[in-house]
């Protein structure tokens, strides 16, 4: 399966605009042979925008039907973050939506970064949903979760065989780019793509650096700071030999990890 | 507190005179400021030797005196890989010595590397021992070890400053030089030195690009492809800024991490 992500500075503060935006790069995307487009984090709004703005712009689920139009419309698959109104609460999500127009998935980033996440988001996720689309299950992680081997892995564990992560990664977080994201699809023997914000945005400095990972940690596309649309394919018959000539995943000895479960630090 | 890791193709098959080796890189090591040298994954007999030299080799612990001798008299802590015979059996170890001489861990590797290792060992090691050297935790992991993330992150729980590598790394791993050492280092905020061979053993080739990495994953000394002696330093101030610039040990949620202690995949 051939799928696509954007890297660029996206629209801030103008939802209409942003969607806008998601249907010119769909088509994009659509007319290179994607089947799949991914966006960053909080695509929908801008991710540096402070608690009020974050507030302002957060929809529920519902909100995401000019989304669910364009997907259906152009016949690809969609993932990107938003603000999710939960309630009283807004959530730092990300949303899943096939080519029919369905939303497959939603995920509630789990690990809330520093005093940014913490003064916009109220609600942490509590769950690592899949979904499965061409044969392959797709999960999501937001940005700062991917720093942590444990989301990943989790998902892995469930049986993903490609991750999708939208992120806002900035300056001086270069490490996450050059080494996390190879370890993580390496070491989970999974497809992996980080969509990126490029630019500035309110202060903050994008590092851009957006790329596809293939299962055995090879990057298979790497965005350099500007605005870039980035391509590569799944493939399960290479997937399948990386799985059998190294076992990662069954060589682990869950028995031994409980402290990782049980511990702080 | 200085260190230092050996990457050499060792000596293969002759204990007296790898144990001659240790003296001379470790006097070398110790005139250049170093207070502990860490070497590869079984140093002491070399690792690509098959099970019957594996057998021929390996020694309890009673056989690392010359190693004491050495590290007493030059006042140098040792770490270094070996066969250590337990009872019937071989297990894949590695020591630390402390300066006076004393063996402070012995740690069984506990993820054995396909056909490779199992041909040779007998013996799974089930515990991270850590022990404390000039007032930092060090613990030890081997080679394959390493690639899994619950291990590194064991020890980083137990309190870890300084994880300690040794390895017998090959062909086509580089993923592993390149992407999972800063990772491991990065993700768990600690020093990690990862000490390889070079050269070919049996058939193997080495990929030598032994490392040192600090806390925030930054690669502080690489090897090439030949025999070297690499240097760094570990600086409490630094480390304790890094883990309070990002709390990501502490902002671990382990109450989700439950399926990575239960499940296979």
């Amino acid at each position: 399966m051939k799928f696509a992500l954007y890297q660029g500075p996206g629209v801030i503060n103008n939802t209409d605009a942003a969607f806008s935006l998601m249907e010119a790069k769909a088509t994009e995307a659509r007319a290179n042979g994607a089947r799949l487009l991914l966006f960053p984090e909080m695509y929908l709004s801008g991710y540096n925008i402070g608690a009020a703005a974050a507030r302002r712009h957060a929809v529920t689920q519902a909100g995401l039907a000019p989304a669910q139009k364009i997907a259906q419309k152009l016949g690809i698959c969609l993932a990107f973050g938003y603000p999710e109104r939960v309630g009283d609460q807004i959530a730092n999500a990300a949303a899943l939506i096939d080519a029919t127009g369905t939303i497959l998935l939603n995920y509630r980033k789990t690990h809330l970064f520093g005093d940014l996440d913490r003064a916009m988001f109220g609600v942490t996720g509590q769950e690592f949903p899949l979904a499965t689309v061409g044969g392959a299950k797709l999960g999501l992680l937001i940005c700062y979760d991917i720093e942590f081997p444990e989301p990943a892995r989790r998902l892995a564990l469930a049986g993903a065989d490609l991750i999708l992560v939208p992120t806002a990664l900035m300056q001086p977080y270069d490490q996450v780019a050059r080494h996390i994201i190879p370890a993580r699809a390496f070491e989970n023997q999974v497809y992996l793509a980080h969509a990126n914000h490029s630019g500035t945005e309110n202060g903050l400095t994008y590092i851009g650096q957006s790329s596809i990972c293939g299962p055995n940690g090879a990057v298979l596309a790497l965005a350099r700071h500007g605005e870039e649309l980035l391509f590569a394919s799944t493939d399960p018959s290479h997937h399948a030999a990386i799985r059998r000539a190294d076992p990662l995943l069954t060589d682990r000895r869950p028995e031994l990890y409980a402290p990782l479960a049980t511990s702080r630090h």
